[in-house]
């Protein structure tokens, strides 16, 4: 069996699908259906649409792949001297647990990730793959609050209650990814 | 632990090392040795570079990143119908023992991958992944046989002993996952 992929400190913090969470979820979600509610009510411009209003938000380009590392200086080593990429410096994010390096790709990004600290939400990852291996793929919306909104009205469960500020500095929300093919999938909006 | 990946059709047919397979394979690796002395031998235009012949290939853009699925309809309706994506028609690619859908994501694409047939080379890894799960990415680069050569000087190891043709038709050739950071990572020439 494949391993339950392993999510970063504060999806850790909210993660966890208690009473209280749910509630505080649903409350969410009722606040955000009503923002969509009354966008649409109000707008005089936008066409209205039966059905579900996924044209109030659009899924956009890949951001990145994250690739925890065991060994971070020898995966760096891999992407730029081996392969020739041009790669990010380290940087320590001590709010999410991990050390990342950014391989440039041209069109696109792999985000390689590696413990900070004893609590680090990758490590159970990595004892259970001990060579590494992809951890998650990260895609771009215009609006999370919107994707967040139609997509728990099409049953597809999030990790957290809210979105969070991720490395980029903007809001992430990550799917289950029992819902998803077995792919923990971020959403970030760009 | 997490399984090794598996291969295509192709890929099993020419990746188990044996001794025959390895004697082939140093010997085309001493062709493409070759060919690139001589190129840069023979070339009076571009520089020459002390060092690995890097300069003689260049990495490039993330073509694709493959996930296996054990539902191809719910998973193409998860891209489509859900996330809003543009999705292709379902090809069969009897001759990878694979279905392929790719999810169009504007800067790169999603492979989505089923097993066709009896002895389908995914069918290991959906058998050790339920849900499926990240099978490799794909990255382009400009010559396969200069990258091929260049990497086997710094001790990557290749999955066959020559090129094949892709699912897109072009020479691909895959890179050892324990030399890749746990990462199944196919090369394709642009």
């Amino acid at each position: 069996m494949k391993p339950e992929p392993s999510l970063r400190a504060s999806d850790v913090h909210t993660a966890h699908l208690t009473h209280r969470n749910v509630t505080a979820k649903h409350q969410i979600g009722s606040f955000i259906c009503s923002r969509v509610t009354l966008l649409r009510a109000c707008s005089t411009t936008a066409p209205l649409r039966q059905g579900v209003p996924t044209s109030l938000w659009k899924l956009g380009r890949l951001n990145h792949i994250a690739i925890a590392v065991p060994d971070m200086e020898k995966a760096t080593a891999l992407y730029r001297d081996v392969l020739g990429a041009t790669v990010s410096e380290k940087v320590p994010l001590p709010e999410h647990g991990v050390y990342t390096v950014f391989v440039e790709l041209g069109n696109t990004k792999l985000e390689l990730l590696h413990p900070l600290g004893e609590k680090s939400p990758i490590s159970g990852f990595l004892q259970k793959n001990k060579s590494g291996g992809m951890h998650h793929i990260c895609i771009e919306v215009d609006d999370i609050n919107a994707a967040i909104a139609d997509l728990k009205t099409k049953n597809i469960r999030m990790l957290s209650a809210v979105p969070r500020i991720g490395a980029h500095g903007k809001p992430v929300m990550f799917l289950h990814p029992k819902d998803c093919d077995g792919v923990l999938v971020e959403l970030e909006e760009a």
